[in-house]
């Protein structure tokens, strides 16, 4: 090769860098879908809401600006939910039926499909966290209770006593429901504040995650949909991400993650596979829910068959939104 | 309506009763897929194997002929699996890294939807009867470790000591896959000897169901696919049945299960479905593993992607079948 080709090569190699465009970013989250009234909620707690909704959005956004990882976004987002007593995550999740918080996590990465997930974690103070690190940092997808915990040691994740998640509204949550002996939640009333993101890289690359402290008064060692992979968390490049939020028993019957993505991989857009699922499958079975889902070109649809669902974004075009109601538009 | 008329309805209400046939019949059982070889297969050992598979097929059979439900067919069969001590599952478990029998099993009804999975189970001998016992008499899908024997015991459900899964067999597969300090199974020796059935009853309804003692080897708490809907198991009367073995960390990823039924409810057969997805998807993903999937017509499909998989059926026309080398037919 003559310098002259030598210096074609290396200008067109530039040229290939360079003309590489940082693709799209886009984020979505959720805080949980329910019946929201607006009678019951007073203007501080909605501003207190839509704060930490907004900022959870923001932190997971500039991950992405900064040319990070959508995983990496999904784990920003998720820790401000799991940091605020607000959210049914982290600290301010609910008892279970013997008055502990038991936590559960996953995460998806969609570009190689790898997967983590943790249930019935007790002393760690950001399950997703704990999610990513088993699937980055085990040889397993699923790992759950004191096993899941020794492994948490042994990568040096902090370890905090539980009161930690305790909050005295959750409790008088919990003393409610129990004192209603009721075997599940009177219509109307149910709420399931799972939080969850869904995120674009610049690199191309979906990645979508879920954290829960699951139902009040739950059984002892009761699993939800979070920590299910395809039912309440997947992700996949060549389809969508999502993140759902609802009454778990039927997100796992219905695998709602997983055939979301399936129609999307099947030609529908993230509107026709959220509508179909969350307001045709889950409605039709009686099983109220929502969910964030994000395309590969990062287009957001965030459907819910409840009166509300605490959700935000910020769409490609890093126009952010906060919602509550379901009137609100998004 | 004079007498005439009501005789007529009478007889024609007879006629309609026993004009309704009873439905077709058939089972479906694994008990492991990975390398099967002859070399190392005794004569007499490879009778052992075809007793049992034979015994437990026969067990859900009767069940199925007598007019019981396809539930009840996969746990007839499942449970003469886990009572044995050749195959992954109850009693012959493999042992984790903590030297513990860890077992997982989970059920679906193809009729309702309703399903019922437990994780990190110690001290009962029949995992897949604590599934179904969670499907049917609480409110939750999954339940795990500690809560979900706490549940068994309220049940009345028999209390074991975990000494009675132990078999040295097992014993000394842990300390050879410890000595090895392998992170993995070395390539070609893998075996994933789970259990599972499907069955569709008289009423037309299929059903699915697995257990398993998980990975020779694995940390203390790791789930596998058996215990996740979707992944291990899944039964829908609208698309097919299904019950999985193999390596479950891309079981879970691939929502191997739910995507074999979702393929069937779109249009394809079970080969095709079971093609696509075993000898395609996992293949391609360099992960070993087979299933056993049963239609709604009762036609059955057993693929691998492993030189054998310990397997047996009766099909509709009462045809028994058992086969453990890929090569043999069926």
């Amino acid at each position: 090769m003559n310098l002259y080709a030598a210096a074609l090569v290396f200008f067109a190699g530039i040229g290939i860098a360079s003309a590489t465009p940082a693709g799209p970013i886009a984020i979505a989250i959720h805080g949980g879908a329910g019946t929201i009234d607006r009678a019951e909620m007073s203007p501080e707690l909605e501003g207190a809401y839509r704060d930490r909704l907004s900022a959870a959005t923001q932190a997971g956004y500039n991950v992405l600006e900064q040319g990070g990882r959508s995983v990496d976004a999904v784990r920003a987002a998720i820790n401000i939910l799991e940091d605020s007593s607000l959210f049914n995550a982290g600290k301010g999740a609910v008892f279970n039926a013997a008055g502990q918080n038991e936590l559960d996590a996953s995460v998806m990465d969609g570009a190689t499909l790898n997967a983590g997930a943790v249930a019935a974690i007790h002393h760690i103070r950001n399950p997703i966290d704990l999610a990513i690190e088993v699937m980055e940092h085990s040889r397993h997808v699923m790992m759950i209770g004191e096993g899941a915990e020794v492994f948490a040691r042994e990568r040096g994740i902090e370890w905090i006593d539980p009161s930690y998640f305790r909050t005295e509204r959750r409790w008088q949550q919990l003393l409610k429901a129990q004192s209603q002996q009721a075997a599940a939640p009177p219509p109307g009333s149910s709420f399931y504040s799972t939080v969850g993101a869904v995120a674009l890289d610049q690199s191309g690359n979906l990645a979508a995650g879920t954290s829960t402290g699951g139902m009040t008064n739950k059984r002892y060692g009761r699993v939800g949909d979070s920590p299910i992979i395809g039912a309440g968390t997947y992700a996949s490049n060549s389809s969508c991400a999502v993140s759902g939020t609802g009454h778990g028993e039927y997100f796992i019957r219905y695998v709602v993650a997983y055939e979301i993505c399936s129609r999307v991989a099947g030609g529908a857009s993230v509107r026709e596979a959220g509508d179909g699922v969350i307001n045709g499958v889950l409605r039709d079975a009686g099983a109220d829910g929502g969910a964030v889902i994000m395309a590969p070109d990062g287009s957001i649809y965030m459907p819910h068959n409840t009166t509300g669902m605490y959700r935000a974004s910020i769409n490609t075009r890093g126009e952010l939104f906060v919602g509550i109601y379901g009137e609100d538009s998004g």
